[in-house]
């Protein structure tokens, strides 16, 4: 079984990562990219008894900082 | 008009992070949890035009490492 977790900045939280990349795309000759937000995209194989709340304590605890960053767990 | 470039190590290298997250996860109490790879999410914001082919020259020449990196395009 696979899951996946992406953690994106928070909509309100400056995202300053983001915001070097969208001035090197437009520098690069691409004006038309107007926002970037960076977040990370974790995989994770799965193999054995697990229920969906452990999963969500995980992306709260270890692969999220709930003050500043959104995840979204996709299980398939 | 959105774009999200998702950006993973290549299956065939060590992912020294993935296996930091996976030792935690499985330190955490979920052994359930037997590999992890961890790469990028981008998520652009387009307004004006352009080209799938400027945003996957963005991808090469910018958002990824294709030495050791795969990208992903999602145009939306």
């Amino acid at each position: 079984m696979k899951a996946k977790v992406i953690v994106m900045p928070k909509q309100s939280i400056l995202d300053p990562q983001g915001v070097a990349v969208r001035d090197a795309v437009q520098h690069h000759g691409l004006p038309a990219v107007k926002s970037v937000r960076v977040g990370k995209m974790i995989e994770m194989e799965l193999d054995g008894a697990f229920s969906e709340e452990q999963l969500h304590e995980v992306c709260r605890d270890l692969l999220s900082n709930p003050v500043i960053e959104d995840y979204q767990l996709v299980v398939e």
